[in-house]
């Protein structure tokens, strides 16, 4: 899907159905990040007003999200509790550290590339969740929300890529080569995250 | 105004309607960081769903004020820039830290409160920026987003103060005992930067 090079494990998506109030929580704290995420490069980047107003554009979308998601675990009785260990996203934001070229672009084309990576592992994964709880009665509301949200997660993705494209001057090759890069190394990252532990739309579940 | 103990200079609005782009960008940087610190303050706390669900909708409305005031600024030509340096929310944080009673409340109390002097003195500035601009056809535009965010910023103000209420368990005497406290001491930071250099909304213009 997308720049993705290592699909998720078939398994994945039945097993996260049966934890789903722990996927819920993970995807809670997720948007919240995302949306943080968004602020502060958007903060730091104030010279491009189409920057500034794509990532605050996207804060607001993730703040919506967050309460989507936190209304659905306040009517299971579910709390929120702290933030899960991102063990994907700090392995990611590391690995895209360390490979930068010698004649790298500036740090934002790379933070906003790993965002469209976060953006694409979690659309596929919605999707997962969605076939998953599609013919089953008892998932309704769960199905709607990753129907929703894999839309959602797509678009995002596209915007990430696109304003990555304009942080670095409209070098589109340039940027889809890196994205390219990325994604192999993001691969390894869901490889060796995904067995044992069920790997949850970004961080991972304890199975 | 509200719990306000020092009014703004007299003299101040006149000048910050002479430096208008530079009250415009301040402004834009305080609603960002606003959006930043409602956002880290419910992701600390996801115990209370009404807390969190409170904080993100702050998020939200800061984010769209933030969007507003861009826009001016771009029509006008004029680049956000890296943030001034706010001396003054410093200040007042500062000030919260150092006067904690031998029995304080939970941190988050005295981090609500002071958001809730940082909106009402952002309105009491307001209500004089609308003032100012009020009978000046030049300034319609700059008039009505006063007019707006001042009735915005006293509903957050009151929000402020209700969610600092309740996480302080509905002691609420306690409550406005502290922000009484913290008052004063804003006053004495107001009275401290109003002179000289104009204080803007919540940081500093050099004139």
């Amino acid at each position: 899907m997308f720049c993705l090079k290592q699909p998720t494990d078939a398994a994945w998506a039945a097993e996260a159905v049966r934890q789903i109030d722990s996927v819920l929580v993970d995807h809670a704290h997720c948007e919240m990040k995302a949306a943080s995420n968004s602020l502060s490069l958007a903060a730091r980047h104030p010279g491009d007003v189409a920057i500034v107003r794509g990532l605050t554009d996207l804060a607001r979308e993730e703040i919506d999200h967050f309460q989507r998601v936190l209304s659905m675990l306040d009517a299971r009785g579910v709390a929120m509790g702290p933030p899960p260990v991102d063990t994907y996203a700090a392995e990611l934001r590391r690995v895209a550290r360390e490979s930068r070229s010698p004649a790298p672009m500036a740090p934002i084309v790379d933070r906003l590339l790993v965002g469209a990576l976060i953006e694409a592992r979690s659309c596929e994964r919605f999707k997962l969740l969605a076939d998953e709880t599609a013919c089953d009665g008892a998932h309704g509301g769960e199905h709607d929300l990753w129907s929703d949200l894999l839309a959602v997660e797509a678009r995002h993705y596209r915007t990430f890529v696109d304003l990555a494209t304009r942080a670095a001057g409209g070098a589109r090759a340039r940027v889809m080569a890196r994205l390219e890069r990325l994604a192999e190394l993001e691969g390894v990252i869901v490889n060796a995250l995904g067995r044992g532990p069920v790997g949850c739309s970004r961080a991972t579940i304890h199975g």
